[in-house]
């Protein structure tokens, strides 16, 4: 009987993490092998390829991960008996909602969908995005709740990876679509500084905090959780909108090419 | 400024839902409109038109699903301090889990895996299985969780379309794949008895238990959620296996065609 061979992830070895900087090192040959800038999608996303309908659709679609971030952040702060941990973790719930004088990453996500001219009410009701967009994020709420304190730390470490996507999806989105304008880009141009800052800490905290080859598996295996709870929301749009099966119930734009 | 109108799912009305009869009604309707008998995935396997690897990753894939419900039903009967109920409920994990001396659900779908010539350790690992079936399937565990029990009981609604399917399955497989053959089709089979019997309980219940518009809708929202849970399935398969996009780490067949 020949047994189909299960393809293990290749690219990424099992071998046992001895130290702190083995896990960094995987860290790493993990973002370069599963964060999503890999996905095709992005390529059409960020070289013009897409129509303003398609774009319309990652937007909205992504307004449901943009928005679940400080809910994810006030879980993991909620994981936390060390008040030190809880204080360095704060900001990010401001970064994400920002406060009655000033406007946040949801704010600013806002602004993209508006400038696509989604309605604002229909994109914050939520009602159009796939399921599997609901599914993703909502697994990752449900994996900082459920999993140990190190795991949910872990499992931000894809901002590790996430400046030179941020700046190609700036430059590529300006340069090839009319329909945006710097004014709507600039939850990118935040994210520039922000998102090294926060991967910093939490790559710091993994390193010291893990201490044993399984811990350090676990950190690697929260990372890889988290490139699956990315790739599968491109996967989705990928499928629903460039392959033209959208599910039943979900968005549908105008026809504009 | 043009807004892009959302499709609001067209084919389902949202009028109050004054009755157990309207509300009966509704839900079939959500069957016709939503349930996965509908996916194009579905043309393909019973139409004989997948190659051995796209049926081997659809078992594979679908196996999570069938050894997650009995967690399912063990998190539904611990929703109810009504004991008639949990009686009632409590032949479902027998059915999936078997006993010492008669194989259940699972082991027939094992059957189906073995005939399909996947290593059976690989598949119960669930290691090779598609991120978006496991998020799907884990969202099925968490609703029932943390709905209501009657939205907990509305989700498995859809064993009310489930005979169709199965027996277009069955006849669609046997005529069409020389690698398929009767004895490794029994969980359909089986199936063909006991989802008539577990649906008309859970209807019945429904339509009793929802006393109001607004719990009535919301048992037409738990049956929307799984027929998302379903689909979400299908299209993962779709789009990694059909349109040829295998997530990382993901199974690839060997090449059969």
């Amino acid at each position: 009987m020949s047994l189909d061979s299960p393809r293990i992830d290749d690219a990424i070895p099992d071998t046992p993490l001895e130290s702190a900087e083995a896990l960094e090192e995987r860290l790493r040959m993990i973002g370069a092998t599963r964060y999503h800038d890999l996905h095709p999608f992005h390529d059409l996303l960020h070289g013009g390829k897409l129509s303003r309908g398609q774009v319309q659709a990652w937007a909205l679609n992504r307004y449901y991960y943009q928005s679940s971030i400080p809910l994810k952040d006030a879980i993991v702060i909620s994981r936390f008996r060390d008040r030190t941990i809880r204080i360095e973790w704060r900001h990010r719930i401001e970064d994400h909602d920002g406060a009655p004088d000033s406007e946040g990453g949801i704010e600013r996500w806002l602004k993209l969908t508006d400038g696509l001219e989604l309605d604002r009410d229909y994109v914050v009701s939520t009602q159009g995005i796939l399921p599997a967009t609901r599914f993703a994020v909502d697994a990752y709420l449900h994996f900082v709740r459920d999993r140990t304190p190190l795991e949910a730390i872990a499992s931000s470490l894809t901002e590790l990876f996430a400046p030179s996507i941020h700046e190609r999806r700036i430059s590529g989105m300006l340069a090839n679509y009319d329909f945006i304008d710097p004014s709507i880009m600039t939850y990118f141009k935040t994210r520039l500084s922000q998102a090294p800052r926060d991967a910093a800490f939490a790559l710091d905290y993994v390193k010291t905090h893990a201490r044993t080859p399984e811990e350090r598996q676990s950190v690697c295996d929260a990372l890889i959780f988290k490139t699956n709870v990315l790739w599968v929301q491109l996967d989705a749009l990928h499928h629903a909108y460039v392959s033209g099966f959208p599910p039943p119930g979900a968005f549908c734009p105008e026809t504009d090419k």
